[in-house]
Order: structure tokens, then C-alpha cells, then sequence
């Protein structure tokens, strides 16, 4: 029998996106040993109790001097924090990977707290619910979903490498990135999407008490998808705004100069304008559709 | 056996939503003959070869004079044209109900055309995919799902029942509402979520080839399900907002505002604020699971 990928794996913070990926590395053997470190008691207590890791603590004294890989799934406004936390107890030879959903903010806020002979190799795996805590997670969650990989130039190769077969292991496809350019083409694909969920769920929750009722009771007719994505982690969101600022205000500007074109055309009645932009859209539900990612 | 709640309808367009009711109307057994009236020759051969329908012709002469109930599935944008080549041959005693998403400006347009004797019973199934056409019909599109009903004042009672009965009858639960009314709820549930949904795909759309590319690839991080909304209709959908216009434009420019606010505060790293707002909309979420209409 083949000795697994790495000996021991904290999971900083054993959330979702931690729980599902500690379930789907026991799932596939990829580690001997599983550790939480999570400020939260009901986090760790959760975690313990559904067996998704054999340890669990608050105190990185505890956790971090003998893991091999450390998985960093706190919301991305934690990470300086979470940096100095675990600085000092860091071994010679560790990896550690992280799951944000912007790459750059961590990599600034990361990488003064690293000693020599540690490697970070940033990653995003495209892949979530709106529900959140480790009683969500599921092994299969990373199964056929895309990794997205942002090594900084230099990284040693071994340890990138490392990273790469965990995905792999867990059934993901892995893309390798620059991070600036990730920040922009998750802007567009994630984090603009999820400020007009949020935006429009938030009109409706502005509403008058009897009206508000009703978009509950007939919200099958659209309004019900964007509740779903608007159900997603506030302090999360709210990280990934405050640290993708300027790649969210830059593609927010274009979505709003093409919604005010939209609204002009409403107002003066031009229906072979509003047909045309509503049949260039089906084109790309096709291909995402032919992408297998419908 | 108990004679059936019609002996004719008539289903005016065989698109998603006339030929989902017409294969329920068959399976419940709630009339005796169907019949397709359509223009497209298409929709009328696949109509006729799924056995959605007993007959199928583009001539209202052919289709009309014999029809106790007339269901219009056209575009609302078509609703003049409609009633006028349809009025000539209404039988005293028919009844008509459509499935337009709105409901003030289809009365309008179809009231003209009706003579006295003919009772119109607007309707509006909240109920759809984002496929068109005869072959995505089902028969089980309705089953538990809202029906609005707006009847005007002074409509003959027992038209009335009998639509309501034909709803319930496919499984539907049914609520009376003002047609005003309606055109507002709607406005918000429906009609909002479609323009942002087709703008922020159209936004993506016009993305130069590589960074396209990359959003389809991506697409399961937030974007993939305004794509779903986006792949609606395109000729329905301009109908829906060149003939809802008012409340469109009244509710988009509060969704504005509330986007402006939120992009201020991303823009003054407001932390604070976007954690409230983004905390409150989890509420919406959790009463639409409460109400069954996840």
C-alpha cells in the first residue's frame, strides 16, 4: 500500500468549503491525519462529532507544528490574522494552500508572515452552496469542478506539484493562473453576480410588509434564484468585496452603464433592441451547457 | 363517468406553456377535444406528432367556432392581433383565459375585440422553464404551483369557476388578485430578475473572446443561474417589458438606488454596512423554503 500525499492536514477554519475537503481527503486517503483549528467551539465540536477530523482545537501551539499542508478556509478578511497566528509554529517544509475567493488580498496579507522554507500556493475551487458550517459539507462537493491554482513565481515546483494531486485527488480539474487575472475573471463570473443577488433580494426585503409577502408566495417566477445566492455567507461576501475593490467597481460599471441602456430602451419603447440583447444572452447558456458546467 | 369541465379548448400558441396545459388538460381528463391554433408550422407538426393535440391549423375558422374555452399562449405583444382574428368567431357562451405575464395591457389590447356573450378570465401560471417550444412541455409543470386569476368586475360567475376549476384541475392552487395589482408583484417577482439576468449575461457577452472564454469555464461560481433566467424567450420577454413598462421602471429605479448604496460602501470599504445588508436577505430565503416555493 502507497503511503498518502501528506501525513497530517490542518484545516484552518472547518466550514463548508474545509469540512467538505477534510471528508473528501479521508474519503480518498490522501492524508493519515486530519486537525481543526477553529476559533469556533461550536465549529470544532461539530466537526468532531461527524468524524471529519481526528482533532480539533483553537490553539495553533496545537496544530500547526506538525502539519504537513494547512488549509486555510477563513473568510479572506481573516488572513493577516490568521498569518501571524500560525507564523511561529510553521515546520521547515510546509505547504499551505487556501480556498478565497480573491487571490492577491491573500497572497499581500499572507506572505509576511512565512518563514523561509514554507511554500503557499493560493487556490480557489470553484465549488459551493449557500448553506454554510461543517454539518454542510459533502465529500463529493470538488467532483468535477474546477480548482483554480495561483502559484507565485519561484514557488518550489515539488510543493505546487503536492497541491495539484490533492485536487486531483479529490476529483477537481486544475487550472493554473496569475492571480490578478483570476480577481478579474471571478469579478465577473462570482462576486458581480452575487452583489445583484443580494441587491435585488435586498429591494424586496425593503418592501412593504404585505408586498414583501407576495414575492415570497410567487418568487417561482424568478426571483426565487437569486435568493439562493443571496442565502451565501455574509462575512464571507463581505471580505471578498472589501478585498476585490477594484476589479468588482470596474466590471459593476460596465453591467450598470448596460442596465441603464436596457432601462432607456424600456422607457421608449425600442423592442428590436431589447430582442436582440435578449437573444445574444441564450448563446452563451449554450455554452456553458456544451462546457458541462450547466 | 362525469362529462368532462369543457368539450373543446383551444390553445392559442403550442409553445412550453400551451402544450404543458394541453398534455394536463388530457391527463386529467378535463376536456374532450383539443386543438392547436398556431402559426408556426413547426410547432403545429411537432404538436400534432407528440399527440399534444387532436388537431391543429393556422386558421381561426377552423379552430374557434366550435371552442367552449380558448387559451392564449402567445406573446402578450400579439394579444390585439389575436383577439381580432379570433372575435369574428367566438360562440356565445365561450370562455377565454390567457397566460400572459401581464395582465393590464392584455386586457386592453383583447377587450375590444370580444363580443357580448364571451367571458375573458385573465390568467398567469407562476410556472416555466427556459425552454421553449411544444417539446418542452410537461404535463406536471403546474402541480402545486400558483395560478393568478385577475377577472374583471361584473364577469360571469360561473366562467369563472369553470377556470378556476380547470386550474385546480392540473394541480394547481389558485389566487384572485387585482390585475394592477398583479402587473406590480410581478414587476418585482418576475420582470426585474429577467432584465438584470439578461443584462449581466449580456455584460459577460460583451467580453472580448479569451476572457468569454473564461466566464463559461467559471460559470459555476454565481453566473451560471442568471445564464438559466437569461435563456428565457427573447420575443416574450421584450413583450413582457415594452407592455409592463410603468412598474418595471418604477421598481428598477429603486433596485439602482440600492445598488449605488452598496457600491459606495464597497467603494469606502464600509464593512459594516455590506455585512447588515447582506445578513438581512438570508431571512427572504429561509420564509421562501418555509412557504414551499424553493
Amino acid at each position: 500500500m502507497s503511503s498518502p500525499l501528506f501525513k497530517t492536514v490542518c484545516f484552518i477554519g472547518i466550514g463548508l468549503i474545509g469540512s467538505s475537503l477534510a471528508r473528501a481527503v479521508r474519503k480518498h486517503g490522501l492524508a493519515e491525519k486530519l486537525i481543526a483549528l477553529d476559533i469556533s467551539e461550536k465549529a470544532r465540536t461539530a466537526a468532531l462529532a461527524l468524524s471529519v477530523v481526528d482533532q480539533a482545537t483553537d490553539d495553533p501551539a496545537q496544530a500547526i507544528p506538525e502539519a504537513d499542508l494547512i488549509v486555510i478556509g477563513a473568510p479572506v478578511g481573516a488572513t493577516q490574522a490568521v498569518g501571524e497566528a500560525i507564523g511561529p509554529y510553521l515546520k521547515a517544509g510546509a505547504i499551505i494552500t487556501d480556498v478565497g475567493s480573491v487571490k492577491l488580498a491573500v497572497i499581500r496579507d499572507l506572505m509576511p508572515s512565512l518563514p523561509d522554507g514554507v511554500t503557499f500556493v493560493p487556490g480557489h475551487p470553484i465549488a459551493g452552496t449557500e448553506h454554510s458550517g461543517p454539518e454542510s459539507g459533502f465529500a463529493e462537493l470538488f467532483e468535477g469542478r474546477w480548482q483554480i491554482l495561483t502559484p507565485l513565481p519561484g514557488s518550489d515546483q515539488k510543493a505546487v506539484d503536492k497541491v495539484v494531486a490533492l485536487w486531483k485527488g479529490v476529483g477537481s480539474e486544475v487550472e493554473i493562473m496569475d492571480p490578478h487575472h483570476h480577481d478579474k475573471v471571478l469579478a465577473i463570473t462570482s462576486h458581480l453576480p452575487h452583489l445583484i443577488a443580494y441587491t435585488i433580494v435586498g429591494t424586496a426585503n425593503d418592501l412593504e410588509g404585505h408586498m414583501q409577502q407576495e414575492v415570497i408566495k410567487f418568487s417561482a417566477s424568478g426571483f426565487r434564484d437569486f435568493t439562493r445566492i443571496a442565502a451565501s455567507d455574509p462575512i464571507m461576501w463581505r471580505d471578498v468585496f472589501l478585498n476585490n475593490r477594484e476589479a468588482v467597481l470596474e466590471v459593476l460599471q460596465r453591467f450598470t452603464e448596460d442596465l441603464t441602456a436596457l432601462q432607456r430602451s424600456i422607457r421608449w419603447g425600442e423592442g428590436e433592441v431589447l430582442q436582440k440583447r435578449f437573444t445574444e444572452t441564450r448563446a452563451i447558456r449554450r455554452a456553458i451547457i456544451d462546457a458541462k458546467q450547466a
